[in-house]
This record gives structure tokens, C-alpha cells and sequence, in this order.
């Protein structure tokens, strides 16, 4: 068996179910911290900070440090500043979005944007959609924290960034460069604060359509974990398989 | 030439562009209503009142009456009231939508509704969307005013209903029936108000996509006027042709 020397983790489905803690997951992570190989935890959740999302991993009982997340937002502002850096972007967006982007030194607009870029925002209005129509229609790049059309929560799937963004793409005809997974921005920008090659690292994750077609885009050997979302069932009927597949991490060897 | 019995005409682009009355069509109209041929205004705008649009026709130096109006909302609300008279609704939209099922004596809800109507709403919220979401999901039929993907107005082109609309259809993957122009609900339910059968009856706009379809869909004669969306070059690109192509109305025999 290949030794991973850097591993990409994704948290929804493989780390946690709901409010609960996958157990398997966490002893998985405490043998990596062991054994001092380097990981991150990668999320398509915009709306939060790295340090929300380290303290939503404790408080469900993970050991947790701002450091080891990467979430779109920063894959955003890492993109951005890497090669827009003097763009000025309207954002639509929530905390998680704005602080990146803002930490990163990014000039935001509210007039006469060169950029947009939407996360999910759960105080939309038609105004903002309409002002981040017209400037796409004029010619602003159109950038999209990720794609995915549906957010779980207790109260059911409620509308995802995918969805909110569609009002724009649908409305000018113009389709987004997408940052979060399955798409590579997020893992070229993972891969850089990780400081691992994509050959030796190992992407992890429960979804297949976001989590292991990510790596499969990037070109990075991938472990498919039935804890969350892809079924034996839907992933049989996948064309590009993962690397390795497992019902839960505990069978996984460092 | 055949003779037309009745006229189903288009509004923006034929009858005025921006906040100019187009004279050949005023001067049409004044004929057919000097033939006593009766005649509707067909409308996508499902914001309005027909009251509404008829002051804005005024408004613009054009005489219309309230009652020669049929909006997209009044076509849902009669579908609504001739197939599901005792469904409960949940609406998303502004004035026009509201009253037109609220005057069809429909039952209008927030909760557990059986179906969903999406109409142009500049008040939309997350938490409508989220509703919407949910109950589609949870089976609701789901129905959308109209499909238009832009809503010219000074500022530009803002995002029109099937732009919103796709939020829902995205998140939950489910397609709507549409009640507006190009399709067949709203040009059946203004047949039946009209009064007379589609085979003697005349669809007339500046629109291929969706006034010359609509009557093609439903398998009425059309007359397609360039007056407003559709350029010669762009008509030709079509494969179904409008039976008759004027430059304006003025052309046109009664």
C-alpha cells in the first residue's frame, strides 16, 4: 500500500453526521496527528470562519485547530489574491466569505465591480441579485464558492449556494467559475498551505460527487468512506472509481 | 387572407417600448375596437393587477380597460381554481399574484401547502426560498408564473421570474409548470376568456421565444412585429416560422 505523506479530509458525512461525531473518523485523524503527517480539513461551507468551524468540531467532541480547516472561502481568497489581487469584487456572502476575502487584503465593492462572487447568504435580496446581474452582464468575472444545490439542515434541505447562484448564471447566461469541490481550485489552494504534492496526498471523503470527483479532477488518489452520503449502490453505477473504498476509517492503515 | 375573430396581443415591445407607446399598434387597436373584435392584452408581468397595467397603458397614452388585460397571475389563478379549486397554496410573489388567486377564492397558506407558486418577487427572501424548497421536496406541486430570465427596466436587465424560480427547480430538482408565455396554460385560459377558439384566433407580439411559441405551442396562428425583441436576422435562425411577419402593425388588414 502507497504512504500518503499529506491527506485532504472533508468534515459533513466523513468526520460528523449531524450533531454527532463519527468515532472511526476521529480516532483516523488522532493516529495521523501521531504519526505527524500533515492534513487539513476541506469544506464547501462558506458561511463560517475556520475558526467557527474548528470550534463547531469541538463542540461535537473533536479535538480541532483553526489551522487544520480550509474552507472555500479561503480557497477564494487565496485564488483571488494569487491572481486578482488588485480586483475589486462584490460579495455576496456571509461572515466565512467576507473575513477571507478581507484577511487577504481584497478590495470590496458595492459599485462597479470587476469581480463577484457569491456564497451562500441567507440574507439574500433582489437587490443584491440584481446588482451582481448587472455586473456580470457587464462584463465582471463571476465567481462561485461552490455549487452545491442543497444544504442539510435539522429543518431539511434547504436551498445551497448552487441554488443561489443560479439566479445569476440562469438570469445572464453566463456560468461561474466555481471554487469548492468538486471543482480544482479548492484543492490546488489545499494542497499549497498543506505543503504536500498531489501524488502524495490522499483525498478523503463520503461524497462522491463532491469529495472524490474533486480529487479525481486534480488528478490525486481518493478514499470513498460509507459514512455519509455515497451508497455502495450509487457509487457501483459511478464511471471513474476511487482509489480506495471503505465502510469506515478504523479500516484504514497509516 | 383569413379573418381573425379574436386577438391575443402582446404588451412590452409590441404595444410600447420603455415609456413610449408604439402609434401603429395603438392606431390597430383602435381598429379592432371600431370592428367590435374582441382582443386581450396577454401579459408575462404577473406583478400587476390587470387594473395596474391598464393605468400604465393609460399612463402612456393609450386607451385600456382593466378588463382587456390577462396577466400570468390571473391564468394561474383560473388554472388553479378550473383543476385544484381546494388546494392549499404557498405564494411567493407581489400584488398581482396575490389578488388573483385571492379573488379566485383560493386557499392561500404558509404551512404544509400543497402546492407552490413562484411569481416576480422583489421582497424574496431566503426564508421564502426555503419554504418553497421544503415543500417541494415534501411533494407540493409546483408552479411558476412564468419563465422570463431577465426584467428589463432602466437600471438593465434584473433577474426575472425564471430566474428566481430556478433556485427551487436547482435545489430540489424538480421542474415547474410554467403557466406564462411560451407556454400553453396562460394562451388556454385567455382563449376561454376571450371567448373565441384558437383557430380563428391571432397571437400577435415582438417576441419568437416566447409570444410566437405560445401560439405555436398551442397551435394558433401568430404574427410576429418587429418592433421590439426579435430582428429579422434572428427570425430567420427559427424553424418554425410565425405565420405572418410585419415591421409594424400598421401593415396589418382588419
Amino acid at each position: 500500500m502507497k504512504e500518503y505523506e499529506g491527506y485532504l479530509i472533508d468534515l459533513d458525512g466523513t468526520m460528523y453526521r449531524g450533531k454527532e461525531s463519527i468515532p472511526e473518523a476521529v480516532q483516523f485523524v488522532a493516529r495521523l496527528r501521531k504519526k505527524d503527517i500533515p492534513f487539513l480539513f476541506v469544506t464547501n461551507n462558506s458561511s463560517k470562519t475556520p475558526r467557527q468551524v474548528a470550534e463547531h468540531l469541538n463542540h461535537l467532541g473533536m479535538e480541532a485547530k483553526e489551522e487544520e480547516v480550509f474552507t472555500t472561502s479561503m480557497a477564494a481568497a487565496n485564488y483571488l489574491y494569487d491572481h486578482h489581487p488588485n480586483t475589486s469584487i462584490y460579495v455576496i456572502g456571509e461572515t466565512g466569505l467576507m473575513s477571507a476575502l478581507e484577511e487577504r487584503g481584497l478590495k470590496l465593492t458595492d459599485e462597479d465591480p470587476e469581480a463577484v462572487i457569491i456564497g451562500i447568504d441567507r440574507k439574500i435580496t433582489y437587490e443584491k441579485l440584481a446588482k451582481a446581474c448587472l455586473s456580470v452582464r457587464k462584463g465582471a468575472m463571476f465567481f462561485s464558492t461552490n455549487g452545491d444545490i442543497a444544504l442539510p439542515t435539522e429543518k431539511g434541505l434547504l436551498p445551497g449556494n448552487g441554488a443561489i447562484t443560479s439566479v445569476v448564471s440562469i438570469s445572464t447566461q453566463k456560468e461561474p467559475i466555481f471554487i469548492g469541490k468538486p471543482h480544482r481550485i479548492i484543492m490546488e489552494q489545499a494542497l499549497k498551505v498543506l505543503g504536500s504534492i498531489k501524488e502524495k496526498t490522499l483525498m478523503v471523503g463520503d461524497n462522491y460527487d463532491t469529495d472524490i470527483l474533486a480529487g479525481i479532477n486534480i488528478g490525486m488518489d481518493t478514499l470513498l468512506v460509507h459514512t455519509g452520503v455515497t451508497t455502495r449502490e450509487a457509487l457501483k453505477e459511478k464511471k471513474s472509481q476511487p482509489t480506495h473504498v471503505l465502510d469506515t476509517l478504523e479500516e484504514w492503515n497509516i
